[in-house]
């Protein structure tokens, strides 16, 4: 079959599409075959070697959509053909609240949805939404899974409260906001990009601030209006102000820390009594209950840039530009 | 009558001891003749003006144990001469999670307990613990609470898990240590002194380190437990460090950032999947609960040092010096 492959490290262009043998489904694996594959940061910082634990060759790539294409030993269903989404949490154990020792992401080491054929335990393989294509589909399985469980378990978000959302247009900020908009809340976007912030107006952003163009925008957003929970994937200084803005007894949900170390005021977290989440992935019951959401409130996620399989450099290039907004996905015949 | 007035602010020798007009209980309030007053770092904040919106001249003083003096129009009890403790919280209001507007802290500018009389919500007001002595029932509310909340209600630590429990010593950190044991947890702390640790040792502490003469304490403590929750009132590299050394799924409760700001990693946070709890003071539920548990389980509070009320300003001035092991406690006649 063919896959990207990363022989060494370095930054994306490492990355080879060549001929490598099409896997066998071991015991309670499925065997399925890629339609279409989603990028995620994990598989940028691995091309860089910034990821733990990194071992090589690896075939990178955690979202995948495609089709039932072999059952391993002991498995029953869904049958050969089903179209289905995998979810890329691998070995998350029994404890609700923490993954359990042992456990991993799909694609490195674990052999990722860059290829044509990608095996994995047949309890990570669900059916396709209905109502999405095969690339929307694939753009859902990592980035929704983050947002949901950042958003909605950790940080408890219901209707009719308002989520700070900064940064918009990544894939996990693009979800959260789809997701805020599905459970009825109200949601306040940033960005330094207009253009980013018209695309979130569109997909139903109540409120949205340039921090750029705008040197207030601190305040125009304590004005604008009374946050009860955010949600942040950058660390750095955006987490420092994020805790600034949340009202009195609201949550915030850290899921990522791109932007590095944070100097924090204690003061904010504790006289506003604030709960910090700290969210990583999402258990079995997250990714269902992620589904179940994804179906009944008929959402679409965010599919920025479409990429054949034999241009994945440029692909992970697009990612990392940061000027996507939502996914970047990869197709493969 | 006498009490304890601050008029202008600078530092606790700016406290003086004083004759001024006995109050009297408006509608709804207890009249308490104090008989003891524990001080808490609050006053002497206030006496060094380092605490937002300070009124002058001002009675400081939080914490107090006394017996019933007069009721107030409306108050059908406790009866005149009971003996009883004051929750310090004034108008929390009714969600458990955050203080309503316009709540505050009896000591500024609600005259405090530094004084022969307070007058107080009669909700405020709770019959003492029958097994303590006036001194040591003074040092129960405002650092009991704070302890209560941050560690039982918010962190929700549980029998069997272990906490840890960073500068022993303290009024908050020493309750901290006491409602762990009498909650059937196991307690790690640590201190720069080894008479502190020894003193911890006595009230129940399980393991003790000592991060100033142990230049690997980091590693001492990570090998010497699994910290399920921690209680830090330091912020700065202490928070950092609490930070890095609970488990994965762990919880970690803040009440205080006397060390400043905190430069942190958000990387902690979010891939072990922490509850960073922000506390502050506590509802009347958790003061509540705090008397029933300090009942039930005959929790015997620290006083470290005991003065009369015309020594007052030494006696902030031992708060200040840190030498204190548990409760600075003011003796009124």
């Amino acid at each position: 079959m063919i896959a990207a492959q990363l022989h060494s490290i370095g930054d994306p262009t490492h990355l080879r599409v060549e001929e490598i043998p099409t896997p066998e489904p071991a015991a309670g694996e499925i065997r399925v075959r890629v339609r279409a594959a989603a990028l995620n940061r994990r598989d940028a910082f691995i091309t860089r070697g910034l990821y733990p634990g990194i071992a090589l060759p690896c075939t990178p790539g955690s979202d995948g959509c495609g089709v039932v294409d072999a059952l391993g030993a002991g498995v029953e269903g869904p049958r050969v053909g089903t179209e289905v989404v995998i979810d890329p949490m691998l070995g998350w154990g029994p404890d609700r609240r923490i993954w359990a020792d042992g456990s991993g992401i799909l694609g490195m080491p674990h052999p990722g949805t860059l290829a044509q054929f990608v095996c994995v335990p047949a309890g990570n393989v669900h059916a396709k939404p209905a109502h999405l294509d095969i690339a929307h589909a694939a753009a859902l399985p990592l980035a929704g899974l983050t947002a949901y469980r950042a958003l909605i378990t950790r940080a408890r978000l219901r209707a009719g409260e308002t989520v700070l959302i900064p940064g918009i247009g990544s894939g996990v900020q693009s979800f959260a906001l789809l997701l805020a908009k599905a459970v009825g809340a109200r949601a306040v976007v940033t960005s330094s990009s207009d253009e980013k912030l018209a695309r979130a107006r569109a997909l139903g952003a109540d409120v949205t601030v340039n921090y750029a163009s705008d040197p207030q925008w601190f305040k125009t957003l304590k004005n604008a209006a009374t946050i009860d929970a955010a949600i942040d994937g950058s660390g750095g200084e955006t987490f420092a102000r994020v805790l600034d803005l949340v009202r009195p007894g609201g949550r915030v949900a850290i899921y990522g820390g791109t932007g590095g170390d944070a100097k924090i005021r204690p003061f904010s977290i504790f006289w506003k009594q604030l709960d910090v989440l700290g969210s990583s992935m999402g258990s079995p019951e997250d990714f269902r209950d992620l589904l179940a959401l994804v179906s009944e409130k008929r959402i679409e996620p965010v599919v920025g840039a479409l990429y054949p399989l034999a241009q994945v450099v440029a692909a992970v290039e697009r990612l990392e530009s940061g000027a996507n907004f939502g996914k970047v996905v990869v197709t493969l015949e």
